[in-house]
């Protein structure tokens, strides 16, 4: 966990130096040099912006991570840890629908649950022996299953990631709703508010995550324990006064039969989300890594299935059912040990720990996504560091998304529940066949039982993945079903994209660049006979062409054209003025018109446009914008080239 | 409200034709020429908003209106009539904060209120009167109140215009909900989709809306009256079950006094907002506009009056109270007609008004913003039509507002309210104010009553914005408090600007353009050696100066810049490469300081970027834009002129 500043490895060239070589090749570092280096300008939100962010860090202040198990939970379980807070919610809620007396099978649907998380924990800690280099659901299947399978899985890791972002979040701002009752009209703007410190904290690059993150992990879990213990021995508060209205059906909605446990289970499976995690992070483990890290995948599994049956059994012993603004966790907590400045500490601690537990998303996607785009699967954009050395595209793609996704359901955790689970699933179920066929060609000791506890593994998560899909398909796990598939043919499509444009950019055979003929036309539209019109028509003139002023008259202005003209006369810059008439309420119509006209006509076309560039970045808005709207019609319609004049404006 | 497509009346330039006179100055129109015009190109995105938002239009293709007063009502009054789905339940809502025996004051406000309405309406008759060109706040307090005057009324107007949209989006959906209870979970997003609809249908240009506005209109205002006389004579579902859960406090929160009464005769004030907008658009009237216009006026109120006391009446008689997800008004129809197909048929048709009441707004700010941009207290860019001759920016602002405040305050109307009828109020007492200023300096027949009437106005509608301000301070008014002033100063310092750079821009004395000397060198930045490397610095010798190319090795890039000049060196395409050592992870920052390096060294620099430009829009996520990023740096921070060489691609 410590930052590690090494020096750089580059060539050592002595700072501000240039030199040129018999081949004409010159090299210039930047570290110096008489002008002042673009550095934090005028404007205030510019500055506001770079305080919030962070100055850029050099390319080698890269952060090496080394953790303990101890600090393994807080770095890569918050996911896992944290789902208690909606997975008791979402069984109970299935329930609910059935009426009170359904709720009695929360229990035993819980067991279920737990058993299956020992097996997935056992599982993972296979894929940790067998992958120490990392082994998430994309590497495994990429080196066993082949390309379509990796693909398969990276799709479905997006989804999970961004589910995660969406649901820890909406999680969090539940429990603290359910304490702070008067917060429940605000719900969507603290959820986006959660998110925007998030994105922020991580457009800053979160070296020293883990560390912080230690303290509210423990007063989360320790905090948690202690609430189960207390409910267990002796509740403080048995008949605390709930508000929010109860949302168990009055009149039986359901029948209580095979398909509503298998809804239950499937939504109480959004509990074991997040025990991959691990897995995927053994290279961040301090020495003996795999050692470490299996030690923490157990640490895990152990607290994750106390508290899930803690909570389990407490929800039974206390009849607690989901009402309105009230998370069933909060009830439990506010029986236990009463609204008194523990259940405070503790919801706040949880709030905490699963806005951290979103974080952990903002870790793991855009790495994702910056490996999918150097195999040319997603936009070169997405594997360029910014300034402060994060895949920055990545972050704001995942912020964006996710924030989308807590407006459309309002902030409420339940609606995402249906749709969160498959994903994961589908990811475990495709790392443990991998794990199966990585034992077979492997023979390491023992490979047959390793290979069985696997196989068995992807069985049991494969059919629970059915099981989802199936129970939940209607409230919500179709638009999962329609996503990941569409998320692979993005792959393919960008895949082939750049297949084909790197076919048309390579140079082959000739290498020589042709000298252009140069019949050069310079076009340098005006508005109005400024300052700006002059520089802009004396700049022209440099690049040695034929330089043409035009201007565009609308129908509706009237006198203003022939006035133009005369005040043209009267100046005479010595260049012609094509005034260009249209019918249309645009000037870059009959620009661009004019331009394909006189490339068709042969000649080499240069648009220069003069723009005005304020000192402060927001009083761009205060002028027409015309340079970057014409640019743009110009680019996509023509040959021209776009030359754009920036005249300063002391403002 | 017919479109009048008259002929251009421009000066006849036969198509395509261009001319040169004597001093060098030629024109040309647009109709027709050899080389396609860029129409509808390939991107699907680009062909499917231009079928959402339609053809450009000719600019004299303008739509003239002709209202009669029937018209008049859906075009100019829905906000004020809509304005009953919200009233009486923001009565309600605060009453039932104190308590259910507080709620017997709904009726004796709502009276109160329909008093105010009648001074209201007697008072615009007057202002329709005494400004038959349009008397809108902003215009009569410009007239009569001086600039400082009519910057507040703006001010006003624009918070107005923008809650307006949000509060009766808010309601629509609110009605929807409480007719479709599993509808609840969605309502932000059910608010966002309208408003989406509405901006859309704005971008297009609503010509023939007051027409196609007149069925709903008509089926909503005979619905509810139907409603209302049903339920006084015979109510028919007398104890219809009502879902959602009762907002009435039990333990009483509030004492019942004269603050308990201002507060809820301030919410329900507004049901008085858009009682001016007739006013505002008498130019729109067919002959005789005054009279019409009043006649419209006086309908508006009668209607307004006589829902509001009816709907008072009903909701005193069935001792109805504020719930969760089902609106006073919902439970006052489910009452009286019970939920049957008439129940739901007015509610949908009151979802339809309130949305068009939304539309009211999109033609009133983005009108207003163009003139106060044409006065230079807005962005310039606010004077511009777009393709369909709308003035886009403001539909955009608009609906962005909006949108914000519905997120903000998860789409519910209550939330809303408090900061709802300032803004209106305090235009209404700008008004009348200056309408008094307007009898006394005009001494028009019987202009002493007529001036005691509007004084009358003033003092009632600015005593009640007073109440409004302090009753509602803390539930939400003092963000407009903050708001209006705020407006206000930008106004100030936009204004500012323009007069600054105005000067700057003007061309005093010496008219003649310098002749530059011609010290050019051209920069081609280029990340590897392919065929556009290739087009741009063929293109870059054509511009007569020094050329030379620059690559930027990034410090983990290792043997890749090595490799990057042996391959230059086998190229040779004879110009230099330089190569930029940078120890952060950014091509713009050395590139940038190299430029200012040059600049300052005497040069003028061109910096000419080669840029991929894909057949299809959405593929331009696919490249990186380098020549975008490094083209604001150029241009924010150094003279350079800036280039960029499309080449086409075919994807």
């Amino acid at each position: 966990m410590k930052r590690n500043p090494t020096k750089s490895t580059g060539s050592p060239v002595p700072p501000g130096h240039t030199r040129y070589t018999s081949c004409g090749i010159a090299a210039a570092a930047d570290s110096a040099g008489p002008p002042v280096p673009p550095g934090p300008t005028g404007s205030k939100v510019t500055r506001i912006w770079k305080i919030l962010v962070g100055p850029p860090l050099r390319a080698d202040q890269v952060t090496s991570e080394e953790l303990s198990p101890v600090e393994g939970l807080p770095a890569l379980s918050l996911d896992a840890l944290t789902s208690v807070a909606y997975g008791p919610q979402a069984i109970a809620l299935v329930l609910a629908g059935a009426g009170a007396v359904a709720l009695k099978f929360a229990l035993p649907i819980t067991i279920a649950i737990v058993v299956l998380l020992a097996l997935l924990v056992s599982s993972y800690r296979q894929v940790i022996e067998g992958f120490p280099q990392g082994g998430g659901a994309y590497a495994v299947s990429r080196a066993h299953l082949g390309a379509g399978f990796s693909r398969l899985a990276a799709a479905s890791l997006i989804v999970d990631y961004t589910l995660t972002v969406a649901v820890s979040i909406a999680a969090g701002v539940a429990g603290l709703v359910s304490a702070f009752q008067p917060l429940a009209p605000y719900t969507v703007l603290l959820c986006l508010a959660m998110l925007a410190i998030i994105t922020l904290l991580n457009l800053r690059g979160l070296g020293d995550s883990a560390r912080a993150f230690l303290l509210p992990t423990a007063a989360f879990i320790v905090g948690l324990l202690a609430v189960i213990v207390v409910g267990i021995i002796h509740p403080i508060a048995p008949h605390v006064y709930q508000p929010g209205k109860s949302l168990v059906a009055t009149h039986a909605l359901q029948v209580i039969g095979v398909l509503l446990i298998l809804k239950a289970f499937s939504s109480g499976c959004s509990a074991l989300t997040g025990v991959e995690a691990i897995a995927n992070g053994v290279p961040l483990f301090e020495q003996p890594r795999v050692r470490r890290a299996k030690q923490t995948e157990l640490l895990l599994g152990v607290i994750l299935a106390v508290m899930l049956l803690g909570l389990g059994v407490l929800i039974a012993h206390f009849h607690v059912a989901p009402r309105m603004h009230d998370t069933v966790l909060s009830q439990v907590m506010a029986i236990s040990v009463g609204r008194t400045w523990a259940y405070y500490t503790v919801t706040i601690s949880i709030t905490i720990v699963l806005g951290m537990a979103a974080n952990t998303s903002f870790g793991g996607l855009p790495i994702l996504a910056s490996l999918l785009a150097r195999d040319n699967y997603l936009p070169h954009l997405f594997s360029m560091r910014g300034d402060r050395l994060v895949y920055t595209k990545g972050v704001w793609v995942l912020a964006v998304l996710s924030g989308l996704i807590l407006v459309v359901v309002s902030g409420n955790t339940d609606t995402l529940i249906p749709l969160f689970a498959i994903g994961v699933f589908t990811g475990f179920t495709l790392a443990q066949a991998g794990m199966v066929i990585h034992w077979r060609s492997n023979h390491a000791p023992g490979w047959r039982w390793r290979a069985m506890l696997n196989a068995v593994g992807a069985t049991v998560t494969g059919l629970a993945t059915l099981v989802f899909v199936f129970s939940k398909f209607v409230a919500g796990a179709w638009i999962v079903v329609i996503a990941i598939p569409a998320i692979m043919l993005l792959f393919q499509h960008v895949h082939r994209y750049y297949a084909a444009v790197g076919k048309e950019l390579d140079i082959f055979g000739s290498t020589n660049v042709p000298v252009p003929h140069c019949d050069l036309l310079v076009l340098v539209p005006i508005t109005g006979i400024t300052q700006l019109s002059r520089a802009t028509i004396s700049q022209a003139m440099t690049f040695g062409g034929e330089v043409v002023a035009v201007h565009v008259a609308f129908p509706d202005a009237g006198s203003e054209e022939e006035e133009m003209r005369k005040r043209w006369e009267r100046w005479n810059p010595g260049v012609p003025l094509v005034m260009l008439q249209t019918r249309y309420h645009s000037v870059v119509r009959p620009i661009t018109r004019y331009v394909l006209q006189a490339i068709h006509d042969g000649k080499d076309v240069v648009v220069l446009i003069g723009e005005m560039e304020p000192r402060l970045l927001r009083h761009r808005l205060l002028h027409n914008q015309m340079g970057t709207v014409l640019s743009m019609s110009l680019r996509r319609h023509t040959d021209a080239t776009v030359a754009i004049l920036p005249m300063h404006v002391n403002d």
